[in-house]
């Protein structure tokens, strides 16, 4: 079936997951649901001691089984020791046919393939996925459909129970005897615990696992002891170097930078730069670059961000510390500066997933962006953005939150280079749709820059300011002329994976590639 | 049905509600149940605005209809206008059997009297009642039971699905756009929002009442924009003086000085009081008195206190100022001092009503607390409670948390005048068992001191402590041979209240007085 971004979603899929096409990024505007909700034990008796000796322990307290959906966030980014730790234990234990249903998971776990190859492990739903799992999973290795959502569709499916967790591991930088997890104070500090909140409220069973213990209450708490069952005390949690990145350097490929400043050109010519606004950028070198570029207009021009949102990194922060944001509303840490950042400035603050991104809540934070600064791995004709497939059609990316801000931002901005190394990023049509081109109001490449013909009055407001406007298909035939028309991948029939939408449906799936070894 | 208090639970009463009477304060524990869950309207497009013109347009927004249940929070407490607000709307619409869910009612809401006469209104659920709606109640005014719950009991009896909240309103001292609420800022300061969270996360519609509109966004927000569907604008929410008591003084009445020193000195004789120990204590004078001669002591012996818990009045935050307790957790503010401490001390937290008492989730604070200091109106010889019914049979009084903190503490001492005016506080049978004798661990009265025959481990411990130690059969002999033994009041045998038991069975019923003209 044809969904609305023109992708054929075969029948097989629907049926066997029960879900619908995508039919339009707001189409499901003003819908009423009933919400999930697990089963939670209660603890009536204030003797009972929640702290366990082990991971398989706490495994044998909430029954594991075949079959089993266990959780997990990715704070812990490529430093995240926690999905392993488990896993392992889990393979130990024999147990089989577990679904991983992670906030996002990458190279740190490629120790979980022969789990995969065995059988231990039959689904993987993530943001994302890089390395061998991304291998696995386009090679056909998993048994069941890997499920690629974004933030914030993540927490849809768990609130609206199209998946349900048995049991969610929450890795917990510091934690006291009765659950309290915070993201700050250990030895593995993140930041943050924004995505493993949905975690904790839905999971029929959450342990925390942490490698510092701290005296009790664990205050202003991120979990809450009232939905944690067991506390698991571990040599270590993650690897702190690879938690969180040192700041990120200014890029100098001039390219960037000159992509950078169309940006911010753009930005400063829209009505919504004004006092106030909010904006959300990625950790590109040329996102980051635009917001410094930002920041020196914003300061000459004595206008203030009003909030700065998402996954946050260093230069948000500086212009915190410098006065010229009012908030910072953080669901990630990307750095060092930012995870000090939320624990030194009291305008700095945590949000849930939830907050950040759900589409299908009462109103999320990106409903409230007024521009977004995104990248892409590649962009087609009709605006339609992949972030998760290789233009070689291996699954190495993750949606994260960019179909969210791309549909609540006024203006969705997406910065991509011509080209990718020999690749045209900017084609007819994307290997594999992860964000709608309805949303996508803004393309800047070094060559040009496309606006969406949707947006009528981006058009008209713009027709004036000197930047190298081009439409999307001037824009491909360049990228095209320079590196030639490539060829399609060769794909084989059967489906491996599911993108799907952040309000569930299913926007593009991914099939298999046969040729690749690794 | 005879529950495990000796109470006469009338069949009737089990069938139509389909509760099931009280089988012991720890009865549920490890219980697993399935939790309720809301039906929610997805907010994806981002052009949506939440402000409403007025509370009659909020609840036809909310499709308001006949036999709904609508809830409210009591931070307000005699100040509160916004009970009354809503249902004037509701009254003038024409909309008949609503029930009224409210984390607590007070005079402040004698206004509904009518609408309960007229049949607008047919159910009360609240932590207690006073004034006209408590002479309804207990005159047979009310169409169905009116529902006691404690403030644990009420998170739970949503949670659990037992009552279903259609529409939520929830005033706000502070208010954003999107309805991220905060209880400090505005005009109508009450410091917390504790027990209007689960309102917000488990009604179908969520409507914030303010009135006073801040800038986007109100963080850190009590409640969250996720969970609020509109956002109404009115000229006062309540009035602050009513809102926010003075501190309360130091008393000088002898008698309760007494009780204070007897409370001081068992504590201190306990081996619970050591540095870091935890403590709940209500806002009467003796309580008071207890709490600043216990500081004293603590400030000559070096011990710190780790945790203070509950209702929060200013003596707690003068402690936490002078460094003598280390972290303040808060679900509700008594005075002035309290609500100024929640705003400037960084070490004073807002926590909800279900992390503060729920007895059904995975551990609540109570579970953690060493000492709760409580009144009474009535203490019977096996150490059962009544905070509700007065000793003329009339429902007065507010469960609060007194069987939460009761069941979680590991010393619960009750301090209680021998009598109350001229009628015996310490009795054969309270008119009305609120909180079960067996959570009950030590009773001081100004005529002596009595620990529960259960807790011989406290007996041991203090044989040789120099207090004036007693059984409750003599104390009630002394209380007798002084006012008399009091008459039975004389009750209808019509049921017109539950009192249910925080685990949600039935404890005791309140019938209809009939003699009484108001």
């Amino acid at each position: 079936m044809i969904n609305s971004v023109g992708r054929d979603i075969p029948d097989k899929v629907l049926q066997e997951t029960g879900k619908k096409v995508f039919q339009g990024a707001y189409a499901r505007h003003d819908e009423v649901y009933q919400k999930a909700a697990p089963k939670v034990r209660g603890v009536v008796d204030p003797k009972e001691d929640k702290i366990l000796p082990s991971i398989t322990e706490a495994l044998k307290k909430c029954e594991i089984k075949d079959g089993m959906t266990l959780s997990f966030h990715h704070h812990f980014r490529e430093g995240d020791y926690v999905v392993n730790m488990v896993m392992e234990e889990v393979h130990k234990m024999g147990i089989k046919d577990i679904t991983i249903c992670a906030s996002s998971m990458g190279k740190a776990h490629d120790p979980i393939l022969p789990m995969i190859e065995d059988g231990t492990v039959v689904g993987i739903q993530s943001s994302g996925v890089r390395g061998k799992i991304g291998w696995a999973i386009s090679t056909g290795k998993l048994k069941n459909y890997a499920v690629m959502r974004s933030h914030g569709g993540r927490v849809r499916a768990i609130e609206e129970g199209d998946v349900h967790i048995d049991i969610a591991f929450i890795g917990a930088p510091t934690c006291d005897k009765y659950g309290n997890m915070r993201a700050t104070g250990g030895k593995s500090d993140c930041g943050v615990l924004s995505y493993a909140y949905v975690d904790a409220q839905y999971a029929d069973r959450v342990v925390a696992v942490t490698d510092c213990l701290v005296p009790y209450p664990n205050l202003p708490a991120s979990i809450s002891q009232v939905n944690v069952d067991y506390v698991v005390v571990v040599d270590e949690i993650g690897n702190p170097a690879k938690i969180a990145t040192g700041a990120a350097k200014p890029t100098r490929d001039v390219r960037r930078l000159m992509m950078a400043e169309y940006c911010t050109q753009f930005v400063i010519n829209t009505p919504y730069f004004k006092d106030g606004f909010s904006y959300q950028t990625g950790v590109g070198g040329a996102s980051i670059a635009s917001t410094i570029s930002l920041g020196k207009i914003m300061k000459e021009r004595g206008i203030k961000m009003g909030l700065g949102l998402g996954g946050i990194a260093g230069p948000l922060c500086q212009l915190l510390e410098d006065g010229l944001i009012e908030k910072l509303v953080d669901t990630q840490d990307f750095d060092l500066k930012a995870i000090e950042s939320i624990k030194a400035n009291p305008n700095h603050f945590e949000i849930t997933a939830s907050e950040y991104a759900n589409p299908m809540n009462k109103g999320a934070y990106v409903n409230q962006l007024d521009f977004v600064i995104l990248a892409s791995l590649e962009v087609d004709v009709n605006f339609n953005c992949n972030v998760v497939v290789g233009s070689d059609g291996m699954v190495t990316g993750a949606q994260g939150g960019h179909p969210d801000t791309s549909a609540g931002a006024k203006c969705t901005i997406v910065i991509v280079p011509l080209l990718q190394g020999r690749i045209p990023a900017i084609c007819t049509n994307v290997t594999t749709v992860t964000t709608p081109g309805e949303t996508v109001d803004v393309v800047i490449t070094d060559y040009g820059i496309a606006i969406n013909p949707r947006r009528q009055d981006l058009i008209d407001i713009m027709k004036d300011v000197k930047l190298p406007f081009k439409t999307m298909e001037e824009l491909r035939d360049i990228a095209y002329s320079i590196a030639g028309e490539p060829d399609p991948v060769e794909f084989g029939e059967r489906v491996v994976g599911i993108i799907e939408s952040r309000d569930g449906t299913v926007i593009d799936v991914v099939r298999e590639i046969k040729q690749f070894e690794m």
